[in-house]
């Protein structure tokens, strides 16, 4: 069995450190806050009082954290991971973050002697534990290899987008902004059939019915439909930093991306104005407000 | 077996007329262009010379034409049908449309002693031959229960939205306004995965077999994804009335619908800028030349 | 001196009726609510009970009021006033409306043996007092002719945009818009400097005393500075309007308005949700509150 | 008087140099390409070999590149020139370029015992001549006393926009902001106007001879009546540079700016499609494009 580490125990990086111990592996984690650690110690993992010395003897570094500074700091701050890690070894990164971050990452990975794989995940929390996520893999072809006995765990398939560290990472920051799209458009679309008089389950039942009878649309319709932004997945601002993300990208590579910029100022104004307590999706909200449908809600 | 007439051969009223015959009803067609009821009548239809001859011993008159104008000309215009149907009689009227057209043919049906039911449906043509297309219906109840048993001949299911004859047209244009979202949003994804170095083949694979694994991602995504936008299914300036349609609906209703806007304007510039031989899909290609990727497509 | 009727007492339309009276003219008026007339009778107009009644003597009929449904029925409704002009008299319409009501007015016109003459006016209704208005014509030569020896009374200055009674309504929408534009620019521009630690007075100060040194910027300009939008000068519910058929235009042209679109929203948005007792310049509150910096305005 | 010098001598930069010269000062310039400082010597300026021989002795430094790195570079790389001020000398920074890039050296210049002043420029080259550009300066009350007497040499007036040195940025770029937004607002009404049958001249002169009587309007503006955009000012790519700071501003901030996300759009799609040749205004020709009344311009 492999020696592997996971630092990063939110929802997701939870059900992946549990799934992995699942299958058997010796799995060390670290947590900024150390609390988050005690289930996946009762479940047989051990625990390190930092990113350094939990990746000590590691094959494997999975991350899986909530955005650029949090991987940087945590790779290259005090007791950072990176400089600790043994030679050969490969950091599954797992985060959803700008693709320069990993292919920073990467450089630095290649001068220290270990190796990187981008590895955004897609799917929920909940879909780990029946090992349903997909996993998007980009980078060197040894570090792939290395890391690809790994995945069943967790997943239900692997795509290979190539040798670039930041490919994955684009690949994970459009398939967010497609769900904003989608969201958004329910929105627009719920709402003038509620102001025409069709009700908003109405629509949202033959719409999910018919031509858009699939989970993304079912779940986040459902959420659109009833104006039920409850519980909180993603938060709005995390969400909000995907987006942005997008939008640098496609500023620096000259693409005129009119949807996403429509989905990042509602996520903006979300941010801005709401108390942030409410899954990433009611953005939503923001489409009856305007319409004048709804009071907007302000923290 | 019941008497009926089908009025509009085109794509979609072929398929719909050539089950209603197999399922032993006694058809009469109508097309402006008459060549196209010869198929029909090798599959046992009748054929009118005009559309109020049609319609004479209908029991259920069904329309699927391009347009309101198409509509108020059949219905309305010189031996238009609607005077000529038998008193009790019902129109399913399956174009999509203006909701306000039909909530005005539905006045002068009540006038005239007969019935309209609106009745636009979701799929495409290739659908009918299997009854896989669904049906979204509204008005009163009398009329779509009169006309219900008619729809397992070309459909696995039916939505009913009401009483309002504008209801379901309001539906199915903001089912064609989601579409159009839906397309938009992959070429903005997939022409952002390009410029970073991502094959369009690649990101289509990893969405639509991830989060978008759903029909119209896989069919409408593969041909943003190859860029190749025959064979034409339906014209771009039909989607772009259809779009304007949405538009209309949302400015005299008071809502806000900025992704509407964005597909609006490219379907726009489609119709005119280009020869119109593409599929109206083929306005994701915006996207690309607006990006500097392709070479604008110049009628 | 010339027998002249104005139909319409609103600001515009008193300030144009005591500036016709001072120059002389024999002025009968008329407006829906009588007690307009009241400060136009004590300056030495006639005050009819009807349109019909208004016009009966009149060379020229100027009409100026809030849209293309109120002007219809001023025209062509009970006691409608086109019936009743005298053959040869020609109707300055200077109400902003659509281009084609004009259109369908002048066909009507000319078949009762009148004309019209399209004749929107540039300017606020404080301008009218020192004839600092311009005004745009358009329509048939003869009747753009007789009309000319009246602007004098309101106006610096007239253009003529053409033959088609369309095209001054045109550039009158256009107009309205562009002002939209500019307001909404301003508001964004304003917004990211507050947040950047400038304050919205600098920036107005900046703006306007160096490259936007012009009346409009000034005067709109202080209103996005201070988001003080009172008083009401022109009410939100107009300027919608307005907006609305430059999208209504835009869609049947087939030209893409990307901030026209932009700036109908935040119309759609201030009067679907606000008192509508501020300025139409208040919609650019809407770009404050997009982004969190007050607290969104409900009626 | 006193030993100035200026960095950058593209357009703006050799007309800023010729009137302190013209105004008594001795003044030392550098150029990346040394051609251009010839018609500087020959009004009697010495020409410096690297940066940081040409501000020895200099009071004040100005600085007039083309973007960040530019600015960076001949601040801080290979004989970049802040390390060689002489202490208490002042760098005028007047370049558009990012808030946050000031802000960096101004922290540079204080560990080194020098200051910075943030001035950026409002008006065209052909303006210095007759000392009629505005200034906006931001800093220290120290740095901007110091080099206040020499505004008057090239400008006709000064905003003080506070102390913090990305202050100035801020205002310049929301300026730019403005013009993009004002031309496009023009594009958009023009090409309406055009295809509605009033040509471009023709709603140009009304708009630029009643509410929009302002020079930016009427130089800009012709521009997109004639639609001819030579000779070229600002290249494209460089507003393209400036509208994507103030987006990443907006993002930073959270402000929404959907017209900023249309211009810079417009200007992307300029850049990456057509040779450049050009002036920046040219962007508007997209919306020519976009209506189908032009050939989309190529490379």
């Amino acid at each position: 069995m492999a020696q592997l580490a996971l630092l990063g125990l939110g929802h997701m990086g939870q059900a992946m450190a549990a799934n992995l111990i699942r299958a058997g592996h010796q799995l060390t984690v670290y947590n900024r806050t150390a609390e988050k650690a005690k289930p996946m110690q009762d479940l047989g993992a051990l625990s390190a009082a930092t990113a350094a010395d939990a990746v000590k003897e590691a094959e494997v570094v999975f991350t899986m954290v909530t955005g650029d500074s949090a991987l940087q700091s945590l790779a290259l701050g005090v007791n950072g991971f990176l400089p600790a890690m043994k030679p050969g070894a490969v950091h599954a990164s797992c985060s959803t973050v700008a693709p320069a971050t990993n292919q920073m990452l990467a450089r630095l990975h290649e001068e220290h002697g270990t190796l990187l794989v981008t590895a955004p995940v897609f799917g929920k929390p909940d879909a780990v534990d029946s090992a349903q996520l997909w996993v998007c893999v980009s980078g060197p072809a040894e570090a792939k290899k290395r890391v690809a006995p790994f995945w069943p765990a967790i997943s239900q398939g692997q795509y290979d987008v190539g040798e670039d560290p930041g490919a994955a990472s684009t690949v994970k920051l459009c398939g967010n902004f497609m769900l904003g799209a989608a969201i958004e458009a329910m929105a627009e679309a719920f709402t003038l059939a509620e102001k025409s008089g069709v009700s908003r389950q109405q629509i949202y039942e033959v719409m999910t019915g018919t031509i858009f009878n699939s989970p993304i649309y079912k779940s986040y319709g459902h959420m659109v439909a009833t104006e039920d932004y409850k519980p909180l997945g993603a938060a709005p601002h995390i969400l909000r930093k995907d987006l942005d993300l997008v939008m640098h990208e496609a500023q620096d590579h000259g693409v005129p991306m009119p949807i996403a910029s429509i989905v990042l100022n509602h996520l903006t104004t979300t941010v801005a104005r709401t108390a942030g307590d409410e899954d990433w999706t009611s953005f939503a909200r923001r489409v009856s407000e305007e319409a004048g449908l709804r009071r907007p809600v302000i923290a």
